[in-house]
C-alpha cells in the first residue's frame, strides 16, 4: 500500500442554499483545486457521496461534476450509504490511492434538501432506514434515537439535562466555525424547552436540515510534498456496519458497526485512543454523540453523557469532540456530512481552524453513520512532524 | 497488482417482480454464494449498483442486504451512475481485490421499477440525464437516444431497417435465455410498424423496463483455484466518461467515453478488436449498439448498422454482440444491467449458455453507459487455457 495524503481541502457555507447539488460540489471542488494549486487535468478519479439526488431530480451527478470542472472524461462515481455517503467515498478513494490505481483523486460529498418541506425531508431521510420496518411504519429518524436515548436512560441513568450538555457544546464550538449552519450559543434550559420531536428528543437535540458540500484532494505521499509543507497522512481508513434494522439489535446502547469501524481504524493507524487528540463523530442527535463517545473507547460504558456535561469532550477537554460545531450546530448535508468531517480535521492538524482550534493537535478520527449504524466509516489522519 | 477472477454468478429472472430490491439483490447474492460453495462470512465486502432506490421508497440498500446474508457488519456500498452504476460497482470491486484490501467480494446490481406506470418510470429515468438541461425541458432518453439515430443517419444514411434488424436479432439470441425478459423472436415488419417512442425509435428499438439483479463473486487467483477448475480472469477494467449534456457534444455518432474506457480496458487486457470473441453492449435503443460497434473498433464508422444487417453481430457472425439478448431482449434493470453483462460473459467463458452459446469463446467485453454516456465502464474477461 501507498501511503496516501490529504493535501488541500474545500467546503461550502452549510445551510440554506439556492444552488443546486451539481453547483454547491463544483464550488467546493474548485476550491480544493485551487488550493492545492494543480490543474483539474491531474485528477485521476473523483469520489462523491449522495443520498437524496432523486429530491433535487438528478440523479448520475458525477459527468456533471465533472463536465463542469472541464474534465468530462475523468470518471466519477456517486456513493450512497445513507448519512455515511462520503466516508464511504473517502473510504474508496483512499484506496484508489492506496492501491496505486490512481495518483491524485477528488473525494467528497454534496446535499440539497432545504428545498423540502420538514415532513418531506423526514420522509425522505427515513428511506435511510429499513423502510419496510421502520420509516415505512411511522418510525422516522428522530424516533428511531429516541428510542436509543430511552435505552440509555434506562441502562444508565442519564438524564434529559445531560443530552442538552451535548447540545451546548456544540453550539458554543460551531460559533467559531465560518461555515456553520447554526452559529449561536444556546443554553441548557432552551434545549429542555424546544418541541418535543420524539419523546425524550428535543429539537434542539437534533441537527439540521442543512446543504452544503465538502471536497478533498487525495495523493501520494510524493505528489504530496510536490504540493504542499504539511500534508495530512490518512493512516487508517475502515467501513463496518451493524444488523440494518434498530429492532433485530441485542442493545440498543451501542452501535456494532462503530466498535469495530472504530477500532479497526486505529488499529491502521498503529494508535490508542489516548494519542489521539480530538474526534468529529457523528452527532445526529445528542444521544447519538454519546453513544459515539463510549463506542470508540473515549470513555466507559454509561459515563458518556456524564462526561460531556463535565466539560471533557470540550475543545478544552480531556477528548474534544466535535470541534466544529458536529452535526449538531456545524449541520448536515447527508451526503456531504462525512467529507466535512475530514475537512475539518485537516485545518484541526493544520493548526487553522481559528478560535475552534485544538491546541496542539496533531491526530484526529472521525466518525460517520450511516441510519442507525448500519454503515460507519472511520477515519484516523495525521500531521507528522 | 493481484490477479482478480470470477468464481461465481447469480442471476435472477428480468422481468416484472413483486419482490423488493434487497429480496433481489439477496436471492442473486445466495445463488452466487451457493455456486461458489464459500461461507458468506468468508466475502470482505460488497459493492452494488441501484439508481433508483428512492422510487422504492428504500435507499442505503448495502446494510439491508448485508443483513439478509447474516454478515451485517461487512460493509456494503452503493454506487449509482445511472445506468452504469453496476458497472462501476464492478470496477470499484474489482479495484478492491486487486489493490489487495479485500481477498473475496460480492460484486453486482438491483433495480426494481416495474410498479411504476410508464410516465412514472421515463421521468425518474430522466434524471440521469442533465435534468436542468435535457429531462427537465422534454428531453428524455427516448428523444436523446432519436437525436443520436437522427444524427447518424444523417451523417451514414442508415435507415429505421438497419436499426430494425438491431432489434430482430438481439430478440433471436433472447429467446435461449431463460432469464431474458422478452423471450420472443421479432421481425423486420413487427419493429417499423410498431408505435413511435421519439421518430425515429420505436417501441421495438427500446429495451424494456425489467427488475432484477445479478452477482458475481471475485477474489483473487490463489483462491479462485481453490473454489473452481475455471476462474474467470478480469484482465481489463475502465471507466471513463462524457461531456454530460448532448447538447454539448461535438458529435451525436459517438461517445467519447466509450472510445476511451473501450481502448484502456483492451490495452491493460493486452488485445485488439479481433482477440476478442464477442462483446455485450449497452444497447438501450437499437442505434446506441450501432454507435457502440463503432466506438469499440468493431467496425469502420459508419458502418455498425450495415453490418448488423449483414449478420456480422450475429451470435454465428464475425463479432457477435449480445448473445445475452442485450439490454433490449434481455431487459435493462437499470442497476444491475451492467452486472448482468458480466454474469453473461462469464457464463459464455464457462461454455455453459446453451443454445446461445458464441462457439469457443475465450475472451469477452463488456460495455456499460450511464445516461448517454456520461459514465461507460468497460471490462474485458478471460478464460485462461
Amino acid at each position: 500500500m501507498r501511503d496516501v495524503c490529504a493535501v488541500a481541502v474545500g467546503i461550502t457555507k452549510y445551510g440554506k442554499h439556492d444552488l443546486s447539488a451539481r453547483e454547491l460540489m463544483t464550488a467546493a471542488s474548485d476550491q480544493a483545486i485551487e488550493t492545492a494549486g494543480i490543474d483539474a487535468t491531474e485528477i485521476d478519479g473523483a469520489f462523491f457521496g449522495n443520498a437524496f439526488g432523486m429530491a433535487e431530480k438528478q440523479g448520475h451527478l458525477g459527468p456533471l461534476i465533472m463536465t463542469a470542472l472541464g474534465i468530462p472524461e475523468t470518471p466519477a462515481t456517486v456513493m450512497e450509504t445513507a448519512c455515511a455517503s462520503a466516508g464511504t467515498a473517502f473510504h474508496h478513494a483512499y484506496r484508489d490511492v492506496a492501491g496505486g490505481f490512481s495518483d491524485v483523486v477528488l473525494a467528497g460529498g454534496v446535499e440539497r434538501v432545504s428545498m423540502l418541506d420538514t415532513l418531506t425531508a423526514t420522509t425522505y431521510f427515513s428511506y435511510g432506514s429499513d423502510y419496510t420496518f421502520e420509516g415505512g411504519n411511522g418510525c422516522s429518524f428522530p424516533g428511531l434515537y429516541a428510542t436509543m436515548a430511552r435505552g440509555y436512560f434506562d441502562k444508565y441513568g442519564a438524564t434529559e439535562e445531560d443530552l442538552a450538555n451535548v447540545a451546548v457544546k456544540n453550539h458554543k464550538n460551531a460559533v467559531h466555525n465560518p461555515i456553520a449552519h447554526l452559529q449561536k450559543e444556546i443554553d441548557v434550559d432552551t434545549v429542555l424547552k424546544s418541541m418535543k420531536v420524539a419523546d425524550p428528543l428535543k429539537l434542539y437535540d437534533a441537527c439540521p436540515f442543512s446543504d452544503g458540500a465538502a471536497a478533498i484532494l487525495l495523493t501520494t505521499e510524493e505528489k504530496a510534498k510536490q504540493i504542499t509543507d504539511t500534508p495530512i497522512y490518512i493512516e487508517g481508513s475502515a467501513r463496518s456496519g451493524s444488523v440494518a434494522s434498530l429492532q433485530d439489535r441485542d442493545d440498543l446502547t451501542t452501535i456494532p458497526g462503530t466498535v469495530s469501524a472504530g477500532q479497526q481504524a486505529m488499529k491502521q493507524a498503529g494508535v490508542t485512543v489516548d494519542d489521539i487528540d480530538f474526534w468529529e463523530v457523528h452527532d445526529c442527535f445528542t444521544i447519538a454523540e454519546v453513544v459515539a463517545s463510549e463506542d470508540l473507547g473515549l470513555f466507559e460504558r454509561g459515563t458518556g453523557a456524564k462526561n460531556a456535561t463535565d466539560g471533557q469532550t470540550a475543545i478544552d477537554g480531556k477528548r474534544p469532540i466535535n470541534p466544529s460545531g458536529g452535526l449538531k450546530a456545524k449541520g448536515h448535508p447527508v451526503g456531504a456530512t462525512g467529507a466535512g468531517q475530514i475537512v475539518e480535521v485537516v485545518e484541526q492538524l493544520w493548526g487553522e481552524a481559528g478560535k475552534r482550534q485544538v491546541d496542539g493537535a496533531e491526530v484526529g478520527l472521525t466518525h460517520n453513520v450511516g441510519a442507525t449504524g448500519g454503515t460507519v466509516a472511520c477515519h484516523v489522519l495525521r500531521r507528522r512532524n
